[in-house]
């Protein structure tokens, strides 16, 4: 038997007989690596563990912690639950059976037309998890065409009849686990023992192929397990993201709402969304004055022209909102799906000198772009919404100090709203191709360079994406994990070499010459609806008590202290405390439960106790009491708190 | 001779002999009165005050103070221009010569292709005065069309000629002064002797009857008046307007910019100018949540179907941008010329109470509207706009109530900005046809009533016009005089009892029945845009120190004092003082002298004394040198000066 060489990700080579497996190379590393081992990238495609290997090869083993790991699992699972359904309903029909972002489905026909519901779920998570007990193998096997439309024909499946139909012969395998046996081009885990946990989501109808105009299938959705206690803590983090969800939360505190006649995806912020919308613009507004950004305002349309010259218009305007016409033949507006080409006009509103740059154009903009109806989702996919766009106009020898300054100013934005644990993706340019990329190859080294030096140097935990930067230039996106540990993509710095050269955009340099400046497009909240779902799920609507809408709710005990509740409540406002009285005909009992359903982060009890000391009684949200102090006394409380940011807001 | 009956504006009737002239009804009150009248109205016609007349009238005797005395001047006076060149340019032909605004023109063609300059002015403003100290007086003729064309055949006039044809027999008169005549409806003044302070403005092209494909006259423009003060306290007013012409300034202190790119009439607003906007809006803003107002954001664009409810689409619809198709067959948006269907969807959001009323929604909304681009004017009329919108839902009960509030809003404004001159416009029914307005006619009387009371109360110098209400509500306009004295309209209040029944809004009244509530539309400052183009021409430039985009230039005497300048402003800048340092290499004269021209309110000027003293050197613009001090003595006299709108900003 012969020798082949495996490269392995740290670059070490290995030696293996011809015809290893994936499996046996873990084993080959450590029994335990064995024992988690669900695939095998072999050069760059994702394998059974258990193919042999014939040729040298670049392999990746992949467990639970990756993409491909966990898909290979899911997908694994699907066919374990067509082998139950097998059991438990003969006769099923199958149709497609992948795996998705969290689990996997499987569309099926059942017999008599049968009909499924959640209640059959338990019977057929119990059968799937005794089938799973015997640690059946996933066979991968090779079929003719003609052999795999005999074996379908015969079991009379013709959801995998017509799947065959799209197939060449040499193309087809088939895979086989314990009595099932699957059309399917792989990859699986070793064996169904892998599965330990199962639970079913939920069931809906989908079209064969999409097609209205075909059967509707059932589609069973599933999620499964290495261990028992993964399941748990996914379905308590479901749970817990259903309480947190921002549409349901957005509804409950009065942030937002839609409203059809003003049209899907346009959100109409109710008044106490719009206070902390405010201050969360405040809030960057006056850290970017700082920052020696210049604010600026520009309209929500702009001339066809200006997207001819951006290039949007060629590139986006077929599925974009269309173009407004005018009572004036040949005039044609588009509504801005982006703020840059503004700036840019700006930027050539008068000549600049190399002595004015960097010049930071700062604009809260609201763009709108065009997404399908199916595809909105509360604030965070909209078809209108404001950036805190920025665009930095520089030298090149300014691209690395700008970076560390926008990256500073991110870093404390991140701070003050609590999100703690992030990572930076650094995409620069594929090095197998550098023909693809726009700009002086000589400026991008430098610039990806630069990025890279400044984030190590801030201390970020960076993550270098090779081929993922821009055709116009590298970037920076800070992926934020949230208090449920999921991930999200907040604050983006981007490179534009392109944008300045399209706009012909120039400065006079100290040598006297003109110049192409570079342009950096930054927004370190992304956009501001986005942001806040994000924020109001992080933080369960709980927000930090400066961004509070209503920071106090006044209780008077009865309508006896309503002169007093207005005359703290008058103090309080003196010193931009806001929030409102209670001055409902309500058991104090009641006023609390409803303040406390607010999330209004303090509640301040007026009462004949109160009244007659000239104090007031201090309750503080999801903690309770604090006792009675004077009302300078809790005023100097709520100010500690939100000293950090009280400069900016 | 018989006897007519003379009914004067002060409802006096008064007899006099049938064939009475204005100007001898005039003598017969006083002599003053009768040298001062230019023109007589006749059942509300404007006659030459010589004209007799012959049966009972109402008549009203037009002076110089009337639109219609000032117009009559002015085109006698285009006769006279007339005369003048006939006199200096034998064989001239005439156009035609109104009246506008300021003054007239007469549209001409010289003889053998004569060219006219500014510098043949003097001349022709000679022999006008000249021809005016003759008294001529004006006659008027009435002709047969015959004669009308038997008289410009002779005298080879071609274009009074064309006038002609489209005139009716019977309707043709001419008129005579001196030795001029002319084709002529009138009326005009007794003589020429009224015209005592001549001046010529401008020549320029202007195509016979407006078509390019008609031969180009020569358009001179002039104006005249009945001192010679007169003339010389327009002629300074116009040389003050120039200087201040928002435009102008705009571009000076780079408040905001057009780029052709972007679209005319679309304002960017640069760094500076966005400053001023955003100190503006903030301090309504804060009035406003002082005010009981609710802050919302809503987006820039509905559905169509948002503006078939509002009517606004069949109204304006054809004039206005056009709709927004989309991807999606059959969907259409429109960009949102107005805020309040918005504000309208988000009352319907969740049912309302009496109890919730007034509901106050307030947006710094952007609007777009398209005017023809020959109707732009920069910021005073643009197609985009940002309005300081509210829309106040109130209950019948409570609109007066509500408008006096918002006029204490608007006082407040107006106070803060320095405009101390306005009027109080109130436009109610036309009494005479109360079938055209919509609504309760009992409520229109308690709005009505309730508004010229509330505004009587709160002192305010009012007119009331009648028949100038809209079909949808009363309302009052503020026309604010500048330091110019000219009028601007700023500041509107309306009700409105239409728009709530078409979104069919609704509360439930203390009754426990559905009610539709009242609406009123608001903006103190009208526009952003409008409202900054006014407050630059009223100071010009000069702005408030609270508002001024630069409150201080730093000027270091010389590079030695640098660092002392940036520890000075830093200390500043952490008192929210904001300005620049000018660090050229520029003697400190150069930097004073182009710190004046900023309008930067104050200088504050650093060298050895000041470095070595721990002091800085204060100048003020315009005023100059206020003397060195502490600079915890500048900070506090700067505070001092903002004081009063501190709380706001």
């Amino acid at each position: 038997m012969s020798i082949i060489h495996i490269t392995l990700p740290d670059g070490s080579r290995r030696e293996y007989p011809q015809g290893v497996t994936g499996l046996a190379i873990a084993q080959s590393i450590s029994e335990g690596l064995m024992r988690n081992v669900l695939a095998a990238e072999v050069n760059g495609e994702i394998w059974d563990a258990t193919r042999p290997i014939a040729t040298d090869a670049q392999i990746k083993l992949l467990t639970w912690n990756d993409t491909g790991g966990k898909s290979t699992f899911w997908h694994s699972s699907a066919h374990l639950l067509a082998e139950a359904l097998e059991v438990l309903y003969p006769g099923v029909k199958f149709g497609i059976g992948p795996a998705i972002e969290n689990g996997f489905y499987y569309d099926v026909e059942l017999p008599n037309g049968q009909v499924l519901s959640q209640d059959d779920f338990p019977a057929i998570e119990q059968k799937m998890l005794e089938l799973a007990r015997l640690k059946s193998e996933y066979n991968r096997q090779e079929v003719s065409k003609a052999e795999a439309i005999a074996y379908f024909t015969q079991k009379g499946d013709e959801y995998k009849l017509e799947l065959l139909e799209g197939l060449q012969d040499g193309d087809i395998t088939f895979y086989q686990q314990g009595n099932f046996t699957d059309l399917c081009k792989g990859p699986h885990i070793p064996n169904t023992g892998f599965i330990k946990a199962v639970k079913l989501m939920n069931v809906a109808g989908a079209y064969w192929r999409g097609d209205v105009t075909r059967k509707q299938l059932t589609r069973i959705y599933g999620i499964t397990f290495q261990k028992d206690k993964d399941l748990k803590d996914y379905l308590t983090l479901l749970e817990e993201a259903k309480k947190r969800d921002h549409r349901k939360l957005g509804k409950e505190l009065e942030l937002f709402t839609f409203s059809e006649n003003v049209g899907m995806g346009l959100p109409l912020w109710l008044p106490k969304g719009t206070l902390l919308r405010e201050r969360l613009e405040n809030f960057l507004r006056k850290a970017q004055l700082k920052a020696g950004y210049s604010p600026v305002v520009t309209p929500h349309i702009g001339s066809k022209r200006l997207y001819e010259i951006s290039g949007h218009w060629e590139k986006y305007g077929q599925d974009s909102f269309q173009p407004i016409q005018t009572p004036e033949e040949g005039e044609l507006f588009l509504l801005k799906p982006m703020n840059c080409p503004h700036h840019c006009e700006i930027y050539k509103s008068k000549p600049r000198s190399y002595k004015d740059l960097p010049l930071r154009l700062a604009e809260f903009g609201t763009v709108y772009r065009y997404e399908q109806s199916g595809e909105l989702h509360g604030l965070t996919r909209v078809r209108g919404f404001t950036q805190d766009d920025s665009h930095i106009f520089c030298r090149t020898d300014q691209v690395k100090d700008e970076f560390g300054k926008v990256i500073d100013l991110v870093l404390y934005v991140f701070q003050s709203l609590g999100f703690e644990d992030y990572t930076a993706q650094v995409s620069i340019r594929d090095k197998s191709d550098l023909t693809k990329y726009l700009g002086d190859p000589a400026d991008w080294d430098k610039a990806e360079q630069g990025i890279e030096e400044v984030a190590r140097e801030k201390g970020l935990n960076i993550v270098i994406e090779e081929g993922e930067a821009a055709f116009y230039g590298p970037k920076l996106d800070f992926m934020v994990k949230d208090a449920l540990g999921r991930k999200w993509q907040l604050g983006t710095v981007q490179v534009d070499y392109q944008l300045p050269k399209r706009f012909e955009l120039e400065y006079i340099g100290a040598d006297n010459q003109r110049h192409c400046p570079v342009m950096i497009h930054r927004a370190p909240f992304g956009s501001l609806e986005r942001f806040i779902a994000v924020l109001t799920e992080h933080c369960a609507g709980n927000f930090p008590l400066w961004l509070a809408p209503e920071q106090i709710a006044v209780l008077p005990i009865s309508e006896k202290y309503h002169d007093y509740a207005k005359q703290i409540f008058r103090e309080m406002e003196m010193e931009d405390i806001r929030g409102f009285i209670d001055e409902r005909d309500e058991k104090i009992q009641r006023k609390i439960r409803d303040a406390e359903v607010k999330k209004v982060p303090y509640m301040v009890i007026l009462g004949d106790k109160e009244q007659t000391e000239g104090k007031v009684a201090i309750r503080k949200h999801g903690e309770g009491d604090l006792g009675s102090m004077a009302l300078a006394e809790f005023i100097h409380l709520f100010k500690q708190q939100i000293k950090t940011v009280a400069d900016f807001v």
